[in-house]
């Protein structure tokens, strides 16, 4: 069933397509079953092995800043149709204690390609492991219920509901969002409202614009903690001004967040504003393709905005950080959108 | 050590090199330890996930005859410089049960990438495998011993020896093998004697050229189990009139003998003729990787010749067999070479 939504609802994958299979280890079992899926459609495929195991042992033996393009992956991307990763590390802490600066070296050589995947049909998912039944603090069965209760959801009948509101979204030309810790205003006047059901991560299901980045002023707390590279960032405070963070503090992994600040001017900037709307995700597993569309939350990302929606920041980084909605009020314009635990 | 050499003498990597490694999976352990090395010499990497496996799933689910040429990962072959195969199956009766003509046509829709495969810097090598190590009917930590005491030779020194074989051999126009079940004779002049140092197998160890094809008369006795297409063939004789296999007999497999015989015109005429040069490899394992470059042996093959050798002879197959040449004299022109097991 996961194949199968993967090939036929997430990628439309048609007679002929050329799909590159992004493989941790962990997820062969996966990708066999989308295999034969691509077989019975007359797909070709190819697979890249991918793992934190990998960039660590190549950064360990880098010199700093040595880190060069690696362009034949480009062109392995740009040949390709539909490009689909498929997740399952055996170990989250692996770059954890991976020099920080060669690591955002290590994103920078690869950013170009990150450009060029986004333009293709593409969509993550993850295969259940223990590592991330582990940081979901679930057993691995338990663990995989909770996979497939978020995969396996009826796309189209979400889709529908996240349209409604992607629709009133797109009505207003500006948000403000007012909480515990939070006044922050933006506008979104000539950015596009889109959908997330499923056609980019498996899981899908949030909703999501790149609100104009200078527009962005005031402050947020960002409640809930997430990872990144190894580190758990946690009570996240931002504040913005003419769209630039010009002050912040984490509770934890501050120095982290400062890394993510620091990697180029447009890592300071928002890129993303977003609510999350799988009905199948109710509780936060430090894993952001599940945390990011957890019902009753919304994220901000820093960094590279979205060019579906119009964004237009740039940076080599994309990161997420969520805050949950409880006793939050939203409002686009004179309207409130959002309270009490819900969408009006 | 494995590593160090595939990197510095076989494929000589260096800085800006774009390098694609061909995983098995169970090669993982050694695609770590090249990436470091490759980390060390400033090139970039990427790993194509390749194994029996997923060829199966695919095949499996296939219709027959439906097989697309995956000409995004020709896309990322031509892209490269420096193309490593990393061979350890987990399992080498997998695509036992495949229907072969689903199997030809999934050779056939990678032709035009092994071609341009061939072309650059390209190395194939083997992490020990418990399926490896099963075949040759080694403990695991006996055929590892095995696998390193072939690899990690002196191959500057080794060259040397080879290159010393390779100019002696190229000063006379004819070869004559004399020895049990045993006298052929074939002319050599207007092709290259061409020497195996590790540079596109690892281990290497062969002197090799492309005879005159229609030069090769008489008969020889083939000594040395191999297995081709999961069927094992034994003590092979083979007469030659006019360069063509007009008799023919083995103990075992005739049979499979017969139908590589049938192939194509091409499949029973010499493609081949070669000394085996690694002074590791002292016992025959199933394995042509390391059979073929066997001390104290020859081969020839049966089909397609070598390019590189100004070979002419052409067909679909190439099929490698070989002799112990105790007891066995090797003649060019008047000149005993070999004789008393070893070269003179």
């Amino acid at each position: 069933m996961h194949a199968q939504i993967l090939v036929d609802w997430s990628t439309s994958v048609k007679p002929g397509d050329k799909v590159l299979l992004r493989v941790n280890p962990g997820a062969y079992e996966l990708a066999l079953a989308v295999t034969a899926e691509l077989a019975k459609r007359k797909a070709s495929v190819v697979y890249s092995l991918e793992d934190d195991d990998l960039t660590r042992a190549y950064l360990f033996a880098s010199e700093k800043g040595d880190v060069p393009e690696p362009n034949h992956f480009k062109a392995l991307v740009e040949a390709s149709d539909v490009i689909m990763g498929l997740y399952a590390p055996s170990d989250l802490k692996t770059l954890q204690s991976t020099d920080p600066a060669k690591l955002m070296a290590y994103k920078k050589a690869r950013r170009n390609i990150f450009d060029c995947l986004m333009k293709k049909r593409w969509c993550d998912t993850i295969h259940p492991c223990k590592a991330f039944a582990d940081q979901a603090n679930m057993s691995f069965n338990e663990y995989k219920e909770f996979v497939y209760g978020a995969v396996l959801v009826d796309w189209d009948l979400q889709s529908k509901h996240m349209y409604v509101l992607k629709h009133k979204l797109g009505q207003h030309n500006e948000i403000r969002i007012i909480g515990k810790g939070t006044d922050l205003h933006a506008r979104t006047d000539g950015r596009q409202w889109r959908v997330d059901d499923a056609k980019m991560n498996l899981p899908g299901g949030e909703v999501y614009t790149s609100p104009v980045e200078d527009s962005v002023e005031g402050k947020i707390l960002l409640d809930i903690p997430f990872r990144y590279q190894g580190t758990i960032i946690e009570n996240v405070r931002l504040k913005f001004e003419k769209g630039i963070v010009t002050d912040y503090s984490a509770e934890k992994g501050e120095q982290m967040l400062n890394a993510i600040l620091d990697v180029d001017d447009g890592s300071s900037r928002i890129g993303e504003l977003a609510f999350g709307m799988n009905p199948g995700i109710k509780r936060a597993t430090l894993n952001m393709l599940f945390d990011e569309k957890m019902t009753g939350t919304m994220h901000l990302a820093l960094g590279k905005g979205l060019i579906d929606c119009n964004g237009t920041n740039d940076s080599a980084i994309h990161v997420d950080i969520l805050r949950n909605l409880r006793s939050t009020e939203i409002r686009m314009g004179e309207e409130t959108i959002y309270t009490d635990g819900r969408f009006m």
